[in-house]
């Protein structure tokens, strides 16, 4: 008989957006002239870099063989011109020692995320924050790992929980710029986690998507600015928020050539080739045309067209902040991120509903995030100028 | 301490296209004046069709806020104007019940041929071709299915092995037209095997990625033209091969509403939601671009394209297949498949170099693809048809 995979169904159904499109929907019903403004979602809204069009046009006419060559299936771990682009723009420009061997591109940090915990054993202890992005939580309980270590991020602890909080865990994911909260993590603050990871033999996977928002000068961009990150951590980067890319899908994972984990018998196993093995085994590389996109972000036009954009949603984000804050509220992120994270004082889902009734605006309850979200909302920037002003003017006749 | 997943020490190292590139490139530098033929390779050297090439440039101009609109996230199972179009062009025209929300679109067949064992327990038993495409194997082995069942593909049974030999497997990966003898397998044969699974709660994994080879009446494009295949099979589709998209990487698995695996007590767990679950947990959709290039293909143009894109590389397997029939050699597949698959009468890797030494050209030693594979090579279709006749002069010298 053909065996289930049970613990699918340990997995707790996330409610969270199919929750807030159920409410959104019966509000539009009920007023159905409501002009309804969407701050709940993490998505862009800004088009691709002109850059990165000229270069897809260009990849789809050398596909179409019109252009240099055809070009069929590509390395799994991508193309060489675009992992010697971003050893040298992300990392050894940097001051950091990260080799184009030690980057693995794919079609997404979602992706990657996810599917790196098929490198460990199964006995492996998981810790994560909370609030969190669920893909770190439910991709290993589809994998048996269960008993899962949460971080409470409060404004206790300025939303950046220390070792001390991570128990028996084997395995540590970090997010900064952080998704949901909009909290950074100051290079003292990584270090201290990569010190805990490398003096325990533990492991950091460090979400660094939101990178590319952080403005302020000293805090890091990787955790591989954090001395001794070599032997501990994997970074995952994203191109979805850094370029727009959410439709296009592209994402890189640095696996440094040290990093070891370790057989039952304390043989240390390096997880650089078992990273490759999975991603030559599972994948086929990301779309040929998609690379040469993620590649016109490197050059000088591309490089300013994309932090020209994220300025814009780092000024929508400011205003949100500074309109909250004039309020009264106590509000994190919205600096170094896209991500606005209000305490409602009081309770999420009553704090979502008044806005979305009152002032037609849609949030996202932090109670969905986790435990300790519960009240608390996020508020994306990603949105038009127009709308970001016209929703500063609403909130400011409802709260 | 991290320990690793001690399963990915069990896989073996796939040394054949590594050999093959080691032998070819010793050979390239002591007669660097050899021009070199390849015919090992399962990549397409035809460019894009124009439709396609013109859908994804539109659909550029979408992304860049030129076009319609800006697309971003999209849904993890695909676009509906995709989903719609392969519902009704590949299988309800072709008289098959298979609705748009029972197919998932993604990046690929082999990372869903990869994927889709995460569904299943541990304990699950599995059965594969021999010889065979490796990714089935390697991706059972990460998962610790180590004892897996060889079903030998021989000239006694037409390179298509029945269900008596497929023992206690709970699942069994088929794969017609095959890759790599080339065999394609009657609806009396894939019957046989839906009755088996059907009878005895097994679980088919059909892997059709070679489906638009098949020009000859009456053979089965797809699983779900047998009877019953609803409630024991899941198909995997490609269109690398059907419109050369091996660089843009787009494809699709379709699971039925009424197909279940079972948990340890016997209760039915139907596995459309699983792998939906699977797919929106761990995969972000394939690109957008990519998705209307495919969209593209079911046009009457992109189908008309399409077609003779195949049909060329069709004659050029009928060209091979000839030639070395009217050597003497007894060849299968080159008929509604791009590879053929020849008994070389003795060592396989020895009748690669013959070929690679005296004839400049590069095959593929079926050794390389399992034990059963021994005695055979297979040469691929997939080349220009200068090269291809070139090719066919010069093994007429020295066969």
């Amino acid at each position: 008989m053909l065996h289930v995979n049970e613990n699918y169904s340990k997995i707790k159904p996330t409610y969270l957006f199919a929750e807030i499109a159920h409410r959104v929907s019966a509000h539009q019903s009920a007023h159905p002239d409501a002009k309804i403004i969407r701050l709940g979602i993490g998505d862009v809204t800004e088009p691709l870099a002109p850059s990165v069009i000229a270069a897809m046009h260009k990849a789809i006419d050398d596909e179409a063989g019109k252009g240099e060559k055809f070009y069929g299936y590509g390395p799994e771990q991508g193309y060489a011109f675009l992992r010697d682009k971003i050893a040298k723009v992300d990392f050894q420009d940097r001051g950091m020692d990260i080799k184009a061997d030690e980057i693995l591109v794919s079609d997404g940090a979602k992706c990657d995320c996810g599917n790196i915990q098929e490198l460990f054993g199964p006995d492996v202890k998981i810790a994560v924050g909370d609030p969190v992005y669920p893909v770190y939580v439910d991709t290993n309980i589809m994998a048996g790992r269960l008993d899962i270590t949460l971080l409470p991020c409060t404004a206790e602890n300025g939303f950046v929980p220390g070792p001390e909080a991570a128990g028996d865990a084997d395995v540590v994911y970090l997010c900064y710029p952080n998704n949901p909260t909009g909290a950074i993590a100051t290079k003292a603050q990584l270090q201290k986690w990569v010190d805990w990871a490398n003096e325990n033999k533990k492991l950091i996977l460090f979400d660094a998507a939101y990178e590319a928002f952080i403005r302020t000068p000293g805090i890091p961009h990787s955790i591989f600015e954090c001395e001794g990150a070599r032997t501990c951590a994997i970074e995952f980067r994203s191109y979805s928020k850094t370029a727009g890319f959410t439709g296009i899908r592209c994402g890189y994972t640095v696996v440094p050539s040290e990093l070891n984990a370790y057989a039952a018998d304390g043989t240390p196993v390096p997880l650089k080739p078992m990273w490759t093995r999975r991603q030559t085994t599972k994948f086929n590389g990301a779309s040929y045309i998609t690379q040469r996109g993620a590649e016109a972000i490197y050059s000088s036009e591309g490089q300013a067209e994309t932090k020209a954009t994220i300025d814009f949603y780092l000024e929508n984000a400011a205003l949100v902040r500074e309109a909250l804050s004039a309020k009264g509220y106590k509000v994190t992120g919205g600096v170094d991120s896209p991500y606005v994270w209000v305490d409602v004082k009081g309770d999420s889902w009553e704090f979502f509903d008044k806005l979305l009734k009152e002032a037609n605006i849609v949030t996202t309850p932090g109670a969905g995030f986790g435990k300790a979200g519960e009240g608390y909302i996020r508020i994306s920037a990603f949105n038009s100028r127009a709308n970001v002003l016209e929703a500063i003017e609403r909130l400011n006749k409802v709260l």
